[in-house]
């Protein structure tokens, strides 16, 4: 009897990784302390046993568990791990394992060992890893497929990564219309297990039109000699291989789906999204989404080599240098004002910093509205209307507040006066830029999500420092 | 036949109600423009017309399209949307809405209106809820469930919010590990219809303790004949009433799971954990932290009142002031170099935001590390000197690049200098502080993803201004 708690399981499997690991180590600094004949005995010997120890341990894992702990690996334990991994499992390791590490595992096989992993997967995991590896190994591996699923893998392959069609399945387990439930169920069971996931039967017509579909549940209930087109739902949501797979995770949370069928534009059932895939996606990108927001490349391995994690932080750090040489030389155009009165420079920053964090919280807020579909043409307007009496509000109240530190600090309340109208000024910014900046990168066809905080933060620091040192020349000296 | 592309449904709902609400309004400021008894006349005739139409397409959604639409509508349509919500929907709309609309619309409906609308729903749905609505509400409705039901929802609602035992369903296809598979085919077939998401039957001994599980599909296949005890599955991950809901979306995940077992210290059966439960928490989580990152309550509602809105800023909003007080302050300290050199004013902008920006894309690393469970004791040392050589490698290239430009503009070697040292030294802060604070804040039990950004950005600001105009004050005066 093996019921167990998945965390316990997956915590033992890494612990006894690494303990095996260590292990290894000492052993090879031990032998690397011997010399001679003596050394390539030890060698021979324990160092085989040691490794041999590993394999078999990995053998019993699950490819997900592996894929974890080769995550969890710093470079040289993770090469080790690897190249301990047998082979069978090593196809269904790199469709588990995260994009960034996938990339680093794929390097390190051979092309012979490449096409001997991939070999053991199934035609959607092929369709799924299809741009992780090299195209000869690729279609070297799928020529063992038989016909049908090679045709099935050209015509995924042929829609866009983050499409249906990309991530469907071609395992479908479908039945005609015009028998019974006898005739679904004796056919079930000459064709053997059904596809994973499977908790409904696809009805379809003599050419393969989708008619409706039957809940494994209900070939249970009903009686066995009611006919299929009697019995079958025919209220259902299907999908077309073209739409974005981020409409099959939005029908699928709302309308708790399984499973769901693919069709065609006439109709004809072209394959099955099941909820795996969908969930490992959601994963996927609110993982990649995170990273994004920080203006990392999505797929940034932990244990990335030190020259690759540099130079994935270049671009975001261009952009923020650019933008804050800008900013610069917006106070440098009020070099004269501050030698003058030299409190400015010292208060800038809050007007700066003030208006970045209340923007960067309407950002949040209208690129979760639009993700969501909630913002629409009708509702916008109210929305802005809204935040800007949000930002007037705020405005007046935190411009008071900082009003007053000025003036408790450098005892002028003409200087009080002007950071305060500073602050109301920059948050009223704050609010229309960051609804506007999110609105105008959808509408251009960008991902609102990426740009948006860096646009808007560079909005606000030059802002910022435009109104409160402007204001103070203008009305301080 | 209804097989329909999901988003085509929805927008095609959301823009009647919307067509529906619009005509409502047109009319009311009609009848408003009218006087006397052929107001009260035009008011009956139409009014009640116009509600009725609304009334009766709103009956035919879904639960999850209506609660879409609830959110994305402005308070004055949603609260007439919500009145005219047939009241067998109102329970499930509940269930279904996002967290900050589910508040206004339960403090819209009257005591028994609500008791009405949670009396439509099953114990799982009530134990979910339990935080959402008024206690004496909460506790008449679940009068009304059944006695065992009764129980279920008392041991459900004893845990806490966000553990296993809170949102699993007492809703099981349980059969005894004696009997064949025919008897369960039969004893199903007594029960009427499966729960929903049932994949496999768990199976049980006699004193209710899981032995094993089949999947339905099984029981297709096999010999009706044999015994359920040779058939079952016994390798299956069960989960404890008391772990957190978080484990769970690991282990659905990473093995692909539709529906899994839960289980007291005993290995008794409690109830069913299922991957739409799992699924809904995924996305309300992911889309939680979206808003906390950028400090606002997770569960804001787009078109919450102005007043409302303005208040959710202000926790994040106060910690951001405090922090750039003290920075400012930190400048303070400063002064009189500032006088003497106002270029300084200028450019030191620019050492705390490059800091501030590199030292926020480690943290977001760190933080999905952790939240990963790839960061471990054994490995944090290696991620610790991967980052800092990372710093340190950015800090000669990027310094060297803002020396430059300072260099450009104000012509003084020793001002580009310094400013490159700044940036280098300013990096590793941010390297060593990105690492830390997530670290320090998961092992004193926070949640690294909500206060990291602020303490580093924090520091990284601080440290910027001191690094700056210290060095300033050291070699240039």
């Amino acid at each position: 009897m093996q019921i167990g708690r998945s965390e316990d399981r997956l915590q033992a499997s890494l612990g006894d990784v690494t303990r095996l690991l260590q292990k290894h180590r000492v052993l090879d600094a031990l032998i690397h302390r011997q010399e001679g004949s003596r050394r390539d005995l030890l060698e021979n010997l324990q160092h085989r046993q040691n490794l041999a120890e590993l394999h078999a341990r990995l053998r019993t894992l699950h490819p997900a568990d592996l894929a974890f702990i080769l995550e969890a690996l710093p470079l040289d334990d993770r090469s080790l791990v690897w190249s301990q991994t047998p082979t069978g499992l090593k196809g269904e390791v790199l469709v588990e394992v995260a994009e960034g590490v996938r990339r680093s595992l794929v390097e390190e096989l051979p092309h012979a060992g490449l096409v001997g992993a991939l070999r053991a997967l199934d035609a959607d995991d092929l369709a799924y890893l299809k741009d992780a590896v090299p195209d000869d190994v690729w279609h070297e591996a799928s020529r063992s497929l038989d016909a049908g699923d090679q045709t099935f893998l050209r015509t995924a392959v042929a829609y866009p990564e983050a499409s249906i069609g990309h991530l469907m399945s071609g395992e479908v387990a479908d039945v005609r219309e015009s028998g019974t439930l006898q005739d679904a169920i004796d056919d079930l069971r000459r064709r053997g297990a059904l596809p994973d996931h499977t908790d409904r039967l696809f009805v379809v017509d003599v050419r393969h039109v989708l008619r409706g579909a039957i809940p494994l549940a209900d070939l249970l209930h009903h009686d066995p000699h009611a006919p299929v087109a009697e019995v079958m739902t025919t209220d259902l949501i299907a999908f077309r291989p073209d739409e974005p797979i981020d409409a099959a995770v939005k029908a699928f949370e709302r309308y708790d789906l399984i499973s769901a069928p693919v069709i065609d534009d006439r109709g004809k059932l072209l394959g099955r999204l099941s909820v795996d895939v969908v969930m490992d996606w959601v994963r996927a990108e609110a993982d990649r989404r995170a990273l994004e927001l920080a203006g990392l490349r999505g797929d940034e391995d932990l244990f990335a080599p030190v020259m690759d994690s540099a130079r994935n932080r270049w671009p975001w750090l261009m952009v923020n240098l650019l933008t804050a040489f800008v900013a610069s030389r917006v106070i440098g155009l009020f070099e004269h004002t501050i030698e003058q009165l030299v409190a400015l420079a010292t208060l800038m920053p809050i007007v700066a910093s003030v208006g970045g964090n209340t923007g960067n919280q309407t950002v949040a807020l209208v690129v979760r509205g639009l993700a969501l579909d909630q913002i629409q043409a009708g509702n916008a307007r109210y929305l802005v209307r809204k935040e800007v009496f949000v930002s007037l509000l705020n405005g007046v109240l935190w411009g008071l507040l900082v009003g007053l530190f000025a003036l408790a600090i450098y005892r002028s309340a003409p200087l009080g006066l002007v950071m305060s109208v500073a602050v109301l000024l920059n948050l009223l910014v704050a609010a229309l830029v960051g609804i506007g900046v999110p609105l105008v990168l959808q509408r251009t066809g960008r991902d609102p999500a990426r740009g948006s905080s860096v646009l808007l933060t560079f909005i606000t620091d030059s802002m910022g420092f435009l109104l409160f040192l402007g204001l103070a020349q203008v009305f301080l000296l």
